[in-house]
């Protein structure tokens, strides 16, 4: 495995990948790897002929009073788990070298942000799709992967790629999950012992209230999961059902949606999903 | 040449050039093509082994009331002049290939808009932007071009292209004048027998601006423009001497400025600009 920090770099040897005609696979992250990026690594891995893992933790994704300073770094860890898992090129940049300046010009998503977690982090998608944009110009992946458990995260990137013609395919892989079903996340290390043993109830709410949907509709649904999710000491951030990936409230007609949630404990928010369809009277959830 | 009308064909043929190892001109423009487009040709053909032009009027960069219906448009004569100044490849698509909804991620030109044509054109910029993205990803061009004249537009490229780090290199092309002096421009078209008449004015006034900017200093210089620019039918909308190309208010250690005007005649609004060093107690002008 190369680990490269420049741009100059990473130019020199994508160019030298292309002109051998492999195709690139790339995975960006916010290092502080977990089973979830390796899942992403090992699509990549089975689908391109070269693996690029961008480790880079993006201020600019980043509100006031959000956890930047003390988002949860390990970069020798990262290292070996990264080369363990099949990842050919490391790009692990500093701030200057994507931004050597505040940026003249960046990117904003104007859909599919003001619900979910756009709608209490203003400007953080504008901030990823940012730093997608420069990440997708440095490396010019024919393949992308993004985990599902970042559902909204997906949506608004399947709306860079298409609104602003990125030749890169955008890749969704399926959350991984621990034993009991809590999602892999790096900021599951902030949870309290009593915290990571309550936070189970998220998926298992999310489970129950898709089923809930097609009996009764999706308020009810929804108060289920508010019912299920008293049970945790964290704070409800939201609920919500929509269509998938448009994040629209959904008309009977629409079959393909998101049960989405969001708990705020003590030191981590956590997030979690289902996509479902309807169609055919039963539910069929795709992860 | 090659005329080509879809996302679909522009694509394949760009990887069939770039599998051929030859380099890459782009010319964008919005049609109606006269001897500045045709300089930005000549020097893509004699940098570059393909060069690909598109005729776009993009709507993205008209705000209410501008004259985006009315755009002068002469596709059989675009044409003939494109083939004849010797583009390759020329990308002429309806708004649905490069919109095909509205976009849900657009791009936003952060800086250098709140002055000169910005200032009076809210929005314009991000459409010029927005559009010059798509293109970029479409297109892949190692070196794009652009006329001088419109040194804003130049300014907040060259910003596109560091801040989101677009492989491609912003080529800036002297600006092409009648034998008058007044810069070439589409729009020119739209002026009555004596407002053409008038409109070499324009150009002289800032080249008498910048020699005045030596000697007294930049309010002279404008309010020496200003006066020039009296003679005219046509409004001031902006005289200005800034930086170049960051666009502040220069002090007096900056020594790369830019002189610019535009003025609003009856059917059509005209600019102009000069660029000049003020090192050595000279001016020299770039154009």
């Amino acid at each position: 495995m190369i680990i490269l920090s420049t741009v100059r770099e990473i130019k020199q040897y994508i160019k030298d990948v292309k002109r051998q005609g492999k195709t690139i696979g790339f995975v960006p992250t916010m290092g502080f790897l977990h089973e979830g990026h390796l899942s992403l690594v090992k699509q990549s891995v089975e689908q391109c002929d070269v693996t690029v893992m961008s480790i880079f933790v993006n201020p600019l994704q980043f509100g006031p009073g959000e956890d930047f300073d003390r988002y949860p770094r390990d970069m020798k860890r990262d290292i070996l788990l990264a080369e363990k898992s099949g990842v050919n090129i490391l790009f692990n940049p500093d701030v200057k070298e994507l931004y050597p300046s505040d940026p003249s010009v960046t990117v904003k998503a104007v859909e599919r942000t003001d619900v979910l977690c756009g709608a209490s982090r203003p400007g953080h998608f504008d901030g990823v799709v940012t730093v997608l944009s420069i990440l997708f110009n440095l490396i010019d992946p024919d393949k992308s992967f993004f985990g599902q458990k970042d559902a909204q995260q997906v949506a608004v990137v399947e709306g860079l790629a298409g609104s602003l013609h990125f030749p890169t395919e955008i890749i969704s892989v399926k959350t991984i999950r621990e034993d009991d079903g809590l999602a892999k996340s790096s900021r599951n290390v902030y949870l309290s012992k009593d915290e990571r043993h309550e936070a189970p109830v998220i998926y298992q709410a999310l489970q129950k209230g898709a089923a809930v949907y097609l009996e009764k509709g999706r308020v009810a649904a929804i108060e289920h999961v508010k019912d299920e999710l008293s049970a945790v000491s964290g704070e409800i951030d939201y609920i919500e059902i929509l269509t998938y990936p448009e994040l629209k409230v959904p008309s009977e007609s629409d079959t393909r949606l998101i049960l989405a949630a969001a708990v705020r404990f003590e030191r981590a928010r956590l997030i979690d999903n289902i996509i479902f369809t309807t169609e055919e009277e039963s539910v069929c959830t795709e992860q």
